[in-house]
């Protein structure tokens, strides 16, 4: 699993592009919020520049709740990208 | 299709709610760059608070070249959700 922050993308393909050179067949791509788009630039870069041979399994979508420095409460949405070796 | 820019994402929700208000079976759901998050954002806010009927059908991701005013043309990551009511 890769989380993907507030790094530039090409930190989070070179450690998705090492998980499968290290013999991993799907690898799960997440973010939350505005990394979201990161997290999708992080699959594209992946597949186009690098591994031909990844394609994206599945792409999930969801609301997660978090709690601030406060106690305030906020719904964020979310994305899970699975990427995996072409059979 | 709802094209998501930088309006709030309530404004893309309205619209979208609207689609199915109006005998749409399928709405899609396209965005760009850093509007992808928004457009989950949309997506979630839709069948979380307004319509649970309706579910993601399909979420597709891509690269499009673009080409600025001098000519200049970089990649843009885009996304697609597909929502449905349910059967």
């Amino acid at each position: 699993m890769i989380y993907i922050g507030n790094k530039p993308v090409m930190s989070y393909v070179l450690a998705v592009v090492t998980q499968f050179n290290n013999g991993f067949d799907d690898v799960v791509i997440k973010a939350r919020g505005r990394a979201i788009s990161r997290a999708v630039d992080t699959a594209e870069v992946v597949r186009n520049k690098f591994l031909p041979n990844v394609e994206i399994k599945d792409i999930q979508i969801g609301t997660e709740a978090i709690e601030g420095e406060g106690g305030d409460k906020a719904n964020v949405s979310s994305m899970e990208i699975t990427m995996k070796t072409k059979a």
